[in-house]
């Protein structure tokens, strides 16, 4: 009997490697460096390497696994391939063909973030629900869509890039995606601190943030908690403009939670009040009592989903 | 062996019926009308009856039908109950289970507009794609959402409910919905006579549309094709609003193809030039290539995609 399956974070330093029971229980976690030298050519043998050695290490049979989940920072098509990968210093990979040759064993492919949203869907914030819209907010602001319980990878692979979505005319500077305006222009932990540096430069008023060397999303949500007005109106503005970019997603797919992750969601609860509320102003009538909940996995959360996907 | 389907689209004054091949092929079309008194409880009987006496009639053994789609203007939940249908005077009915009661055929129901998308999807302005959003331009703005060739119903049933995206924060009226500033007041028929109304308002330019007793969005896009200032500056509004809302949706589910149809759609092609090129300039650069297409069926998408649930 089928017990047991791999779930693989390819990131750009380390692959982030784990043994699940097909219920979904962690029964050993690991790292290996990733070596992006010689275009990443080594990267999927290694990977191959330490599966093997896994196996003969827990005496686990190859037939007694189900597959291998694999994330991978880029898009990924429909026939479990990856066109390119720019951290891995890739040129079009047939990830699942190679790395099933290498192992013997079924694998599945999906891009890193969307893997990460199935991951919380299925132990992490968003347990229990079969459809999801999740956030994350980093340095930008990637995302995640769940559907029936699984991924939507979209047609050119850019299911749940929510951060270029276009939300503000005004803006001028391009994103890093080449247009202006996108949300994670206002989103992103560097898109708070920029709220934050335009708030402060509009405004005489006195703030904890005034004067600071460095600001970041932490420091605006650590003043916002100390009741910091001119702090609280820069969550008010990330808080409006997330808020009602999701209550326009739920009219489109109607998800049953909508899940908040990456760094600058360790704000906790408070980074959902603000969002939450103008959700709710905004959206559907339908959808006002949607579901919102942090992440819970971190780190993990990839080689959970990367797991779910082939068990 | 089934080679049979039925496609079922239950309208406010008549029933839709289509008998299909399981290839897709219309063998036979007509209607009954829809008796919505008593509660509508006559809708059902009136369907099964149609459905058995249309086997009769053609020498077909219920156990070569693969099943019966339908159809319903109301939200249909993921056991296939209505919770409700205005239009049909019907509170709570579990509308597959009595219907295969009264056929002895496999029942599947969806919501009229996300059929009717997936009819597109199948053998209208679609054909081909397995993913595609639709949009229906008629006195509101409805859509579906198709994703691997299945609809997306959403949780709450809105999947697809694009027309009640915010789009604007000037509006200061109410939409059907309740909310100021949905897509539908700016983008449907109703949206694009109120945005020509504003125009003739705002200016003192000469128009055909000036004096006009009637403005419609039949009378705007043929000013437009006539080369009429103050109409296309009107179709460029409506254009802006309805493909940078597109451009937005595209990051989310990023589909195959965009299918625009209902009433307005009949403008014909011009109609997708002033949608397209707002998409184009607003969405995430991975989407820029999405196809455009104008919907196909008509009035018969909705038998097309019921049959398609169940074949």
């Amino acid at each position: 009997m089928k017990k047991y399956c791999f779930g693989i974070d390819v990131g750009g330093t380390t692959v982030k490697c784990g043994l699940f029971s097909t219920e979904g229980v962690v029964l050993d976690k690991w790292e290996i460096p990733t070596r992006t030298e010689n275009d990443g050519k080594q990267i999927l043998p290694d990977v191959a390497a330490s599966i093997m050695g896994k196996l003969a290490e827990k005496n686990i049979t190859p037939d007694s696994v189900t597959g291998i989940g694999i994330g991978i920072p880029g898009p990924v098509n429909e026939n479990g391939c990856v066109p390119y990968a720019v951290n891995l210093h890739w040129g079009y990979v047939d990830i699942e063909g190679e790395l099933k040759e290498l192992t013997g064993i079924p694998v599945k492919a999906g891009n890193d973030a969307n893997v990460a949203a199935l991951g919380e869907l299925w132990k992490g914030g968003g347990a229990g629900a079969r459809s999801m819209i999740m956030v994350t907010l980093g340095t930008g602001v990637g995302g995640g869509i769940i559907i029936d319980e699984k991924i939507v990878p979209g047609f050119h692979g850019a299911g749940g890039e929510i951060g270029h979505v276009h939300v503000d005319d005004s803006i001028t500077d391009p994103c890093n995606c080449g247009n202006c305006g996108c949300l994670e222009q206002v989103a992103s932990a560097t898109g708070i601190a920029r709220l934050a540096r335009e708030e402060l430069a509009n405004s005489t008023d006195e703030s904890i943030l005034r004067g600071k060397d460095h600001i970041s999303a932490k420091t605006v949500f650590n003043a916002v908690k100390e009741g910091d007005a001119l702090a609280i109106r820069v969550a008010e503005r990330f808080g409006l403009y997330l808020g009602k970019a999701l209550a326009g997603f739920s009219c489109v797919v109607d998800p049953q939670i909508i899940v908040i992750g990456g760094g600058v969601s360790k704000a906790g609860p408070i980074l959902l009040d603000f969002i939450e509320k103008n959700y709710r102003k905004y959206t559907f009538s339908a959808c006002r009592q949607t579901d919102f909940a942090l992440a819970l996995l971190g780190n993990d959360a990839g080689i959970y989903g990367a797991a779910k996907m082939v068990c």
